[in-house]
Formats: structure tokens, sequence, C-alpha cells
């Protein structure tokens, strides 16, 4: 740590601001001013400095304690990023009727990397549990929708992915790269994809890709539900005609 | 304009950054890079290099066309504000139930400032029409969640929207202090609010509000519906119920 901290910062002022802003994590989501330093790797002073100009900005609210979380203005201004909540908007209806009508898990997501981002995720409080929450990451290679978002994730990003390492969740979760490469394109042709207990030993996802206007994938929305029985022959078509309407209400609306 | 831009600039760079942030709205989701200098009141050379600098930690994403948006890492980031996601995250299910009960609009509201934010919307789709919108603002005085958020403000702030200008949005949009301060108090009493025709002149909306582990109003849940025969009377307990459902739930999660 002291190391890190004699090194020549190359960041530039508001790659150091943003690195406060990161230091914040769905763990650690409220900090003392030197927990933003140690984590950001800044001097106390910067960080001082930086998490004050922040403060003034709404970036960053301080409660009654002194600890320092994120602010609703920052919220505010990441609603209009328009993979998250435009899309969350086109979505929300068909995510509603998907909920209505199976009481499951209803996860909307998109590609960051390597990883899933959950945009939306309706639970059901009856239904089968489930790792995620919105604004969290999983990797691509084990859930319904992040197997959709890696079929159609560009040619250099799927080898990526392939090279490994490939994390085992559980006895299902498939590791074998060829093997992996064989669903993918079976998930092109299919359009859908099931993930079976593949991210936990109770739980089938069946998930269906959302395309823009130009037929690119740019998201991906899923069911979530107890592993057995006709549990894929029965969503995999709500799940496909619950995408194909978000992609028809995506292109109806532009955002200029 | 050219006079703004001589001005000296007292902002910091991060203030600067923010407001490139800033400068994307509702209205304007997609800026060129002219775009962002001239409302961000900054040269064109300083604004390139800002962009550059958020485009490079992610807050920024350019597309095809070289133009930008905010990117996903900012919301991914925005997504721990404690008066959004996990405020929302502890609604969620009640709104769930209030939208499947009753198919109309419901939302979930915090003050910031003389406004309430918009946390989160299920829109009926055959519900009547509201003006709302996620990461959305509208003026304190008039709506349900806002005249909620209104009667439990600091008396500073009630003064401050009390002595006006309250703006009119309808021939019942309440305008005379008096009148309004007398509606406060009543609020407080009953443990609801009811705005009726007073945003829009064909809805009702009533909003309970929700409480922290220490007994502090934080937040406010509406359904808005069509104006006319028992609506308050069918609605309000069970949004009162659903406000304290979420109490409940917030209190009994806490975040460190």
């Amino acid at each position: 740590m002291g190391g890190a901290r004699q090194r020549v910062d190359r960041r530039s002022v508001t790659g150091r601001a943003f690195a406060v802003l990161e230091a914040f994590t769905p763990e650690h989501p409220v900090l003392t001013l030197s927990e933003v330093a140690r984590r950001a790797e800044l001097p106390l002073t910067t960080a001082h400095r930086l998490v004050a100009e922040l403060c003034a900005s709404r970036a960053l609210e301080r409660d009654g304690d002194g600890a320092y979380r994120i602010g609703l203005r920052l919220w505010e201004i990441a609603s209009l990023a328009p993979r998250g909540v435009p899309l969350r908007e086109a979505a929300l209806p068909f995510l509603e009727d998907l909920y209505e009508v199976t009481h499951e898990n209803v996860q909307l997501g998109v590609r960051e990397g390597h990883d899933v981002v959950y945009i939306e995720r309706i639970a059901g409080r009856r239904a089968v549990g489930v790792l995620t929450r919105v604004g969290g990451h999983f990797p691509l290679q084990a859930s319904g929708n992040g197997l959709v978002l890696l079929a159609h994730a560009p040619e250099a990003v799927q080898q990526e992915v392939l090279e490994g390492p490939l994390e085992r969740f559980t006895e299902h979760t498939v590791t074998d790269p060829a093997k992996l490469r064989r669903m993918l394109a079976q998930i092109r042709r299919d359009g859908f994809a099931v993930s079976d207990r593949q991210v936990t030993v109770d739980a089938v996802s069946v998930a269906a890709p959302i395309v823009d206007v130009r037929g690119d994938v740019i998201a991906s929305l899923s069911i979530v539900s107890r592993a057995g029985g006709t549990v894929v022959e029965r969503l995999a078509p709500v799940v496909r005609a619950a995408a194909l309407g978000t992609s028809r209400a995506l292109s109806s609306r532009r955002h200029h």
C-alpha cells in the first residue's frame, strides 16, 4: 500500500475524481474520508479536496455521522445513460407482463466487457433465489442473459472469454471452451439461451436477445425459474415474445 | 455566451468535469463536443480534454456517429446512491403489489430541494397519463408525493416554497400560501396526501410517507388514478399499507 502511494500518479484530475467515486462499491456504499483515500490510492489531502469538490457538485453526500455516500444528483445524471434507464423504460411494461404471467424472477441485462450488468430485475418473493442486484455484475459465460450476450458479442470478446479462465459455479457450469463455443452457436440458431443449473443448483434461466433498430443485440431479457419439468418449453416462447416486443418498442422511440 | 466564456472560471477541475456531465439532460441526452462545450460554458479545448478523460473512465461513451452519451459505468456507480437504488429495492415488491391490485400508475419519490425526484415508476398502460419519468423532477407543491414530502420537510424549506412563486398547473392547483399551509397540516394529521386534479385535469394522486428507522420521512409513495367517484376512499388504505411495509423493509436492512 505504501508502495502504491509512492508511485507517480499518472491519472488526470478527472481520473482521480472518478477513482474517488469508484471507491464506493456494493460492499462498501458508505465510506469515511480515510477509507476513500486508501481505496482510491490517494494522499489524504488530495482525497479531502476531491471529496469536498464532489460534495459541492452533490455527486457525493455527507451523512450525519460524517461518512460519505454516492449522491442522488449523480444518480439523476446517470439515469440518462442510454443503456440504462431508456432501455429499462422500453422494457419495463414487458417485464411487468412477464412477471404477472409467471411470478418468476425477471431480469434485463447488457454486456460490459466480459460481464453482464443487470439494468432491471423484478424479483418474485416466492420465486427461486437469484444472485443478481440492479447495477450488479456477473460473468458472461454462465447465466442465460450472459450466454445470449456472449453469443452475440464481437468475435474478439468471445475469444477472450473462451480462453478463460472459465469460473465454475456448480457442477453443471460449462467450463470446456469447445463445448461452450458449440452452445453459443446453438443459441444464435435457436434465438434463445438456456442456463440449466449453471449458476445455482436449483435454478434454470431462459433468455432472449433484444435488438436495436440496426438489428444489433444490445441487451438480453430472462426469466429465472426453479429447475425441473417442462420449464424451458413453457418459458421460452413468452421470453422470446417479450424480447421481440421490447426490441420493437426501442426502435419506435429515438433519443435525440 | 461570449461574455460568459470571458469570465474567470472559478470552478475546480472536478467542478468543470461535473459541468460536462450536467450538460446532458433528458431533452439533450446525446451531445456533440461543441454542444458540450457550449452547454458547460467551457472553451472547446478544455471540453475536448475533459470529455476524453471522462471517456477514459467510461463515465461517457462515444457512439458510432462521434456524439457522446452518459456511460453505463457512471450508472453502475450511481446505482449505489442510498436514496436511489437501495430505497427502490426495498420499495419495489410493494410497488408491484400495488400495481397488481390496482393497475394504476405507481410512483416513488424523494425530495431534492424544492422538487420531488422520481426514483421509480410503474406505469399502467391503460391507466391515466402522468408527467413523470424516472430521474425526473416536479415541483413539491402540486403532486401527491410532492405534498407529502413538503409537509414533512424542514420548516425553512416549507417557508421558501410557500413564499413562492407557486406555479399553477390546472385550475385546481393550490397557489394560496395560507390554504397550502393548512393542507400540509392536514396531511401530517391524516398520514396521507391527496392531489385532486392539481397536476393534470383528469388525475388524482394519493400518497403516503415512507420513514426510516429514526422515524424521519425520507420518501413518498403514490398511486395516480383517473379522478372521480370513490377513488380516494379506495386507494388511501392500500397506499398507506404499502408505505408502512416499505418503511418496515427499510428498517430491517442496514447499509454499512
